[in-house]
């Protein structure tokens, strides 16, 4: 017997309807038959094509829809139906928050992820931005500088600048990966931001070295720019040592 | 009136039941209430009490099965129910399958993104993997020499290397990021394998190249180790220069 035919066994697993509903919409879209825009043929059509019931079609379409893979609009006109949608949407953050509830991943990997995300980032940016993103990076900041911000509204800017950051480097999947990362532990750093005796100090501090970062991505220096938003991000931890507690927040 | 007021109004979004489910689940979750191995009441129980159909409840229980949060075990006895999964499992896999499929996402982001997860990945092994690490990565390397491999089984082999390899980091989530991305790109690349005149001639160099980054790794060399991975993914794309299509291996 050759090993060919002895590797090509595999175990038998039960696969349910709304995998296999999946699994036939995923090969439309790898033949080229299902692109961003076109819309799925109505419940009722689309389950007799399928063979399959209407509640198990609707649990494969609320998987689609969790996933950001298809948008799910109201009403039967023109405008109605399930549309593929064109950009990655929210499912990868969904999935993190319950992953990171769950405890699968420790607060040091996701720590330790998001520096190398981030020095990555910036290293890229500083090589590829254009004139266009250094203008962007500063109009965040300038709203940052903003004396009457919450903590909330200063976190959520916090974020908008460190993930236009990333796209800045022209690569969209990068840039989804720490995007999804950040709005993740959001709430977790609003909640660690708004718990400090004086947040609007550490804003100060956070404010000048979001600066810095982008002077060094406009003068193109990547590796000044790795140094700054290192220690950008491990600031908080050497004031403050790093406890694995699920409080701590990660700027 | 405060700017602080201003900033509370947010745009109203029409939120469906299954998201309403999830969100009560997620903040069990988070409140320590639900935590790997632990099992979610029947449904004819749950539905009750959420106050939701059993095909609405069905739908969200879907999601966090199809995201790999759950795992529904068929039957009645101890055995039997949804239990809360301890280790991530296939959802960002095949989140990234459907998105790769719509082109979210570039082959060029892939490749790109690829480079910094694993250049990452070897230089964090070089510092922190353990004997028995190097052990692992030797065994792996060693099933790879056989010469009667089919091309799949020699590409699932590679890809069981490069993710042993993150493994070696000690970061969980970023072996997770890299083990995904590589998963979802798994089908192309043996496709692509198979396509090449003689991919016998392509193992040899892989092989050779394997060897070299796992001495780098055991020597704590991580710049070397870049150095090589950097080399070994893109030496395809140097041969073969880089089309844009979706039949290109990405190794």
């Amino acid at each position: 017997m050759s090993s060919a035919s002895q590797s090509s066994w595999e175990p038998v697993r039960k696969v349910r309807t709304y995998e296999q509903v999946m699994a036939q919409i995923e090969q439309r879209m790898l033949d080229g038959l299902l692109a961003p825009g076109d819309r799925l043929p109505s419940e009722r059509e689309l389950s007799q094509l399928l063979g399959v019931s209407r509640p198990s079609l609707r649990e494969s379409l609320r998987v689609l829809e969790a996933l950001g893979i298809v948008d799910v609009r109201p009403g039967r006109g023109p405008d109605g139906g399930t549309v593929f949608v064109g950009r990655p949407g929210g499912g990868f953050t969904i999935l993190l928050k319950m992953q990171l509830a769950l405890g699968h991943f420790s607060d040091t990997d996701v720590l330790r992820t998001r520096l190398m995300l981030e020095e990555w980032a910036v290293a890229d940016a500083a090589r590829n931005a254009t004139v266009e993103d250094h203008k962007a990076l500063r109009g965040i900041l300038d709203q940052m500088d903003a004396m009457e911000l919450t903590a909330r509204d200063f976190n959520r800017l916090d974020t908008e600048f460190h993930v236009r950051v990333a796209e800045s480097t022209g690569n969209s999947l990068a840039s989804y990966l720490m995007s999804s990362l950040r709005t993740a532990i959001q709430r977790r750093m609003i909640d660690a931001y708004e718990r400090l005796a004086d947040w609007q100090e550490t804003a100060k501090t956070v404010r000048a070295e979001h600066r810095e970062i982008v002077r060094a991505i406009e003068e193109r220096d990547a590796s000044r720019a790795v140094d700054l938003v290192r220690r950008h991000i491990n600031d908080f931890y050497e004031v403050e040592p790093f406890t694995g507690g699920t409080s701590r927040p990660t700027r």
